[in-house]
C-alpha cells in the first residue's frame, strides 16, 4: 500500500455497538415495541435531517445541534436553508403531523425509534448520537391520554424485567401555580428562572436551591418583581416539603389541593393530576410504581401540562431513563393552532447502560445453532448442502470458512466461541458410511446419525419441533 | 401565536415513512434479518458519523457526502477533523474491524441495517437518506464465503416472496483479464476507463458502448496505449457477446474459460467463478435464479474479485436492488494489510419501492386488535381496566380518546379506520348487567358476553389461544 494509512477512529462523542450489545439492545427494543403495539401505537419513521427552523422554531434551544451540508455546497448562513440533524423525535413528529394534517385521523398514536444527535462535549457516557424510543398520542385531550402514557411506561418497564423503578408525575401548571403564589406571572421570565433553579433540587438539595435563588440576578426587564427575601425563600422551602413523607398519591394530591385552595393555574394542575391518577390506578399500575412529585419540571421548553420521568431506584445516578409530558403547543409552531398531544420517550442508550451496570443485560444468546466443522475441503459441497437443509428448517448454521487453519481442534474452539449448541463433524469416513457426527456442546455427548436424519436430530437437540 | 409560523417541510431529498409504510417495511426487514441469522450473521451497529478520511481513504469518491458539524463550532477545512455521514455500511464495517482487530475472531460474519447519506440532487425516487441492509463475511478466503453470500441473497429474495429475480455474478478479474487482452495493464487508468464505459451496456447498448469508446479521450499519461481502433472495438463486441444465448452457467463458464485459455488474471477470475458456481449449486440455488454475466462490474471502487447484483425481472428499471462483492483491500486502508472480505447489501428503499410498484407490498395489517368505544365518559375507569386486562393477555387495544366527538357512530368509524377486528361496546346499561358488547367487524356479528369472560371471548374471536 502506497497511500498513508487512515486511523480507524470514530469522531469524538460517537460509538459503535458490538454484536453482543446489539443483540441485547434488540431484545430490549422488541420488548418496548411489543408493549407499544399493545397500546395501539403504530410506527412512524421521520427523516434524521430536518430544516433548522423546524427544530428550533426560531428560538434558541438548550441543545447544540448538528448541521449537515453536502461537501461541495456553499456554506449557508440562511437558517431556512440549513439542514440539521434532529435532536429528538418529538419535534419531527409535530412537523409530520402539521404537514399531513388533512389526512391524519386523530387521535394519532405513533411510536418511533431512531437516532438523535446533540452536540455534546465528548465525555464518558455522553454521546452525540443516541437512540430514543417514543410513543405519543397526538390530538387527544388531557386526562385519558396522559394516563395511558403512564400505564404504557409502567408496562414497558415491567416488560423489560425491571422491578425497582419509580415514575414521577407532575403537572407544569402546579409549578406555574406556585410561581404565581410567589408573585411571578405564569410563563414569565421570572417564573422560568425560579423553576429552573427548583428543578436542580435533586442535585443541589433544598439548601442549594435557596442559596442559588438568594444570589440570582433578576431576568432583564423583571427587576421589580424578581427578588427573594426571607418570606419568599420560606415559601420555596415550604412548597418543596409539601408532599414529603406522605405515603400515598391520594395524600399528596390532597396536600396540593389544600395548598392551592381551588384557585389559579395551580388548582387546575391538581385537578388534571386527580383525573390522571384515577385512570392510572384503573389501569392496574400499583401505587409503589409511580408518585405525584410536585418538583418534577423536565427541561424541554415545549411541555405544557403533565410531565413524567422515570428513575431506576438502584441506579438513580443515571437520571431519568424514560420521560415525557404534554406538549399541546408544539404543532402550533407550524399551524398556528394548538393540538393536544402527550407522549414519552425511552432513552435507549441510557437505560441500556444502566441495566448493563446492574448486570441485568442478558448476552448469553448463541450466535448460531449449528457450527459445521469442515474436516475435509473436498467435501465442501456436502457442507453447503447440509447447511441449506438445516436453514430451510429454520436452524441457523455457520460453516467453517477458515479452512486455512484446518485443525479440527481450532475449528471446535471457533464454534464454541460462537456459543453454538451443536457442532457437526463430517469427514471422508462419515461420507463413506453416510453418517454425520452431531455434538451437543452442553452435554458434550456426540452421536453418529444417518445423514438422512440430520435435520430431525438437530431439531431434537435444539428442543424444537420439525 | 405571535411568532411567525415555520413551514412543516423536509429538506429536499429527504422523506418520512407513514405508519403503513413502516409496518410493511418492518416485515420486509424482519424477513431479511431472519435469513441473515440463519446464515450465522450477528448484528453490528456502527455510528452514522465517521471521520471524513475514513470514508474517502483520501481519494475522491463517486458520491457527494454529507458533512456534519455542531452549530457553534468553527468550520474546519482539515479533513481529519471533518465529521461526515456514512454513505454505505461497508466502509464503517472495515473501520470497525480495523479498530477491533485484536479482539475479533475471524471469519467475522455481521449484518447491519441503517440509514446512509448521499448528496443526491433531489429528484423523484432518489433520496439523500436511505436504508441499506448488509451481510458480510470478513476474514474468509475466496470461494466458500462468496458462494454463501450468493446463497444468502437467494434465500433473502425468496423469503421476501419474490419469485422473478436474477442474481448476476461476475468477477472483476474477468473484466481485468479482458482489459489486459485489449492491451491495458490490469488496474491502470485505461483499464478503468474501458470498464466504466462497458458497465453502461445495460443502459446504452453495445452500439452506445462502441460509439463512446471511439470518441473517448485517453486518460492523462496513458495516451500511448489508449486508443480504440477497429480491431479493439471488435474485441469489445466479441467479448460482450461471449456468453450471449448460452443457456446454462456451465456453458457460460466454458466460453469464458476458452476465451482466456488458462492465461492471465482473466483465467484466475474464471477459476474463482467455477469454485463459487459449484458451491452455489450445492446450496440448492436453482439455475434460473442466478447467472454468470461477464459484463457486471459494480461501480464502487473497492471491489477486488467476485461481484454480484440482483435485478427484478418484472421491474428492471429499478436497477440492482441487492448487490455486493469481494473487497479484500478495504481494511488495508487502515491496517496496511489485506483482509479477505465479501458481502452484499439490500437497497431497502429501492427494493421496497419496486415491490410497491408491483403491488406486492401487504399493508392490510390491523393497527389494533380491539377498539373500545367509550360510550359514557363516566365509565372511563372501566375502559382502562378492560384494556389493561386484554393487554396483559397480549391483545393490542386502543381506547377511544376522542370523547369530545362522542357519537357511537363516529367512534365506530374511527375504530374501523384502525382496521380493528373487534369493537367493544360498554355503556351504563352494560355496566348494570355486568356485560360487554363484542363486535366482530369481519362478520358484523355482535354478542353480549359477561364481563368476566371478556378476555377469553376476544382471544377466541382473534383465533388465539389463552
Amino acid at each position: 500500500m502506497t497511500e498513508p494509512l487512515v486511523k480507524p477512529e470514530l469522531p469524538g462523542g460517537f460509538k459503535d455497538y458490538s454484536s453482543r450489545q446489539v443483540l441485547a439492545r434488540q431484545r430490549m427494543m422488541r420488548s418496548i415495541e411489543t408493549v407499544y403495539r399493545r397500546f395501539g401505537f403504530v410506527p412512524l419513521q421521520t427523516s434524521i435531517a430536518q430544516r433548522r427552523p423546524v427544530l428550533t422554531g426560531g428560538k434558541s434551544i438548550e441543545n447544540r445541534l448538528w448541521d449537515m451540508r453536502v461537501d461541495k455546497s456553499a456554506i449557508t448562513t440562511d437558517p431556512d436553508l440549513t439542514v440539521t440533524a434532529r435532536f429528538d423525535l418529538t419535534v419531527p413528529l409535530a412537523r409530520y403531523v402539521a404537514a399531513n394534517i388533512g389526512t391524519i385521523v386523530f387521535p394519532f398514536r405513533r411510536y418511533e425509534f431512531g437516532d438523535v444527535f446533540r452536540g455534546e462535549t465528548p465525555q464518558a457516557g455522553r454521546y452525540c448520537e443516541f437512540m430514543q424510543f417514543d410513543a405519543d398520542i397526538v390530538g387527544a385531550a388531557l386526562g385519558p391520554a396522559d394516563a395511558e402514557i403512564i400505564a404504557c411506561m409502567y408496562a414497558v418497564m415491567r416488560a423489560l424485567g425491571i422491578e425497582r423503578f419509580l415514575i414521577k408525575v407532575n403537572d407544569r401548571k402546579v409549578l406555574n401555580g406556585f410561581a404565581e403564589r410567589v408573585g411571578f406571572q405564569s410563563g414569565s421570565k421570572s417564573a422560568a428562572a425560579l423553576l429552573r433553579v427548583m428543578d436542580k433540587a435533586d442535585k443541589i438539595g433544598l439548601d442549594g436551591v435557596l442559596a442559588e435563588l438568594s444570589a440570582k440576578e433578576a431576568p432583564e426587564g423583571e427587576e421589580e418583581v424578581f427578588s427573594f427575601d426571607a418570606a419568599k425563600l420560606d415559601m420555596v422551602s415550604r412548597f418543596m416539603a409539601l408532599t414529603e413523607g406522605l405515603a400515598t398519591n391520594a395524600d399528596r394530591l390532597s396536600a396540593l389541593k389544600e395548598y392551592f385552595g381551588g384557585e389559579g393555574v395551580g388548582a387546575e394542575g391538581v385537578a388534571e393530576l386527580e383525573l390522571i391518577a384515577m385512570l392510572v390506578t384503573a389501569s392496574g399500575v400499583p401505587e409503589d410504581a409511580w408518585v405525584i412529585d410536585a418538583m418534577v419540571a423536565r427541561g424541554l421548553g415545549y411541555y405544557t401540562g403533565p410531565v413524567f420521568e422515570t428513575v431506576l431506584l438502584e441506579k438513580p445516578e443515571f437520571g431519568s431513563v424514560y420521560s415525557g409530558g404534554r406538549f399541546d403547543d408544539l404543532v402550533a409552531r407550524f399551524t398556528g393552532e394548538s393540538l393536544p398531544s402527550v407522549g414519552a420517550s425511552v432513552g435507549v442508550d441510557r437505560l441500556f447502560a444502566a441495566l448493563e451496570s446492574l448486570g441485568a443485560v442478558d448476552d448469553t444468546e448463541p450466535d448460531v445453532d449449528v457450527f459445521i466443522i469442515t474436516m475435509d475441503r473436498s467435501l465442501m459441497a456436502d457442507y453447503f448442502a447440509m447447511a441449506a437443509e438445516l436453514r430451510a428448517a429454520g436452524v441457523s448454521v455457520e460453516i467453517n470458512m477458515n479452512y486455512q487453519d484446518s485443525s479440527n481442534r481450532a475449528q471446535m474452539g471457533f464454534g464454541l466461541s460462537r456459543r453454538a449448541p451443536i457442532l457437526l463433524f463430517y469427514g471422508t469416513g462419515d461420507a463413506a458410511k453416510g453418517t454425520v457426527g452431531v455434538k451437543n456442546t452442553a452435554t458434550k455427548a456426540q452421536e453418529s446419525v444417518p445423514r438422512s436424519e440430520l435435520v430431525a436430530k438437530v431439531l431434537t437437540v435444539l428442543g424444537r419441533s420439525a
